[in-house]
């Protein structure tokens, strides 16, 4: 049974429509602003039977932060139901050659964790797992921050991520892991099988017993006037290399 | 001239570090909580003669939004002595194919400004180019987004970004464009010439003067789910690619 999840606030126009076109079933309701009840989007909202109203003068303020960029346009979803578990994702995963999953181990930042959701649609990625726990979720600020990616691409949640590393191993997933003192350089790697590649937490990295299980400790070269990138920004060039290998799985 | 810039409030031990130890000019007057009150950092400010106060209860909320994460740590800096005037800037450059700057066009996001700023410094660039409008500044948000990285690497501000590519163009730089529809794929580029990079507004891309411009157009192959990369994320992708081509510069 998934956990219960609380409801989030979504915002901005294009991360609602991408969650009506691909997830309307997660859109509980809707606040619009006058300037920003759109024809596209009150067709999508009455075509799914979603319920509106319009939003009052300050009553943004109450749902979401106020540096948040909401264009008028609010919407409560529940994000339990964009979200599989573990088990039912990889009963149904037939990888091959072209099949790479992301894990991210306890990243805390919910701008990293979109952006990582964003460049995964972007290179071909199968499915993101999250960890259910110490974990950033799913939440307006990630949802924007996916540019609404998180409707388009499969996330599954994952209780302990060390049993699902090895039931991913057991499915023949080659598992790498980032590290500035890797042994691989990225660009070195050839990514022949199915692989998981693991995103470490921003500060602290991959946690020990997930780093050992690790097949490949890969490496992105750098100068040494920098200590280390930003985790969302090593994660797309990775993801960028591996697509490079594998230009089927962008169809 | 340079204009005059406001004091910005830099936040975070290791943002405060890397000013003091690559441009302590530029730290004006530190604030510290006794638990953030280390012997290194207290050293580097005696060391460069910079005064220093405990940090107040609730006077952090005055200085920096209430979502930095600030360590107890928080300095004032004068931006105006890390900006260097692009005519400073050109005249002491000697280009080479291991030559890249990266020109932001009127980014406006400080995460994205910081994100490339850091990503700069990882992948050998040699100076970051920032128009002096409409353009989001150096700030504490900026500084923390490039962890530090503003102190290491040259930036220089331009007042009229096409005079500024004309002039590099003179100097026999190569200027690259990055867009969804470009004309090569950036795996597919050698930068054989040393190397200009544009990066456009997150919204609306490299304006028009600017982008007719552009020798060569890019475009970060991607899958049709996903319409764009976040702005940092492109611009660590075509830096990374190009280091692979120029593993001098990471020298």
């Amino acid at each position: 049974m998934k956990p219960e999840r609380e409801k989030i606030y979504v915002y901005g126009k294009h991360a609602l429509i991408e969650a009506l076109q691909n997830a309307p079933q997660t859109v509980k309701k809707a606040f619009l602003s006058p300037e920003a009840d759109s024809g596209e989007i009150r067709a999508l909202l009455n075509k799914n039977k979603i319920p509106f109203s319009p939003m009052k003068g300050n009553e943004a303020g109450r749902m979401v932060s106020k540096d948040a960029s909401h264009q008028g346009v609010i919407a409560v979803v529940d994000p339990s139901e964009i979200l599989l578990s573990f088990n039912d994702f990889i009963y149904g995963l037939k990888p091959d050659e072209n099949t790479i999953l992301v894990l991210l181990d306890e990243l805390t930042d919910p701008q990293n964790v979109g952006a990582i959701i964003r460049s995964a649609a972007a290179f071909g990625v199968s499915g993101v797992l999250l960890p259910s726990k110490n974990q950033a979720h799913i939440t307006g600020a990630v949802v924007k921050a996916s540019a609404g990616m998180v409707f388009r691409i499969p996330i599954a949640e994952v209780g302990n991520v060390n049993q699902a590393v090895d039931a991913l191993k057991e499915k023949g997933f080659r598992v790498y892991g980032l590290e500035m003192e890797g042994n691989k350089n990225v660009s070195d790697e050839k990514f022949g099988a199915p692989s998981l590649f693991i995103v470490g937490n921003e500060g602290k990295g991959i946690r020990e017993k997930t780093f050992e299980r690790c097949d490949v400790k890969l490496q992105i070269p750098m100068s040494s006037k920098c200590e280390s990138l930003n985790a969302s920004v090593s994660a797309a060039i990775v993801l960028f290399y591996w697509s490079l290998e594998h230009p089927k799985a962008l169809k």
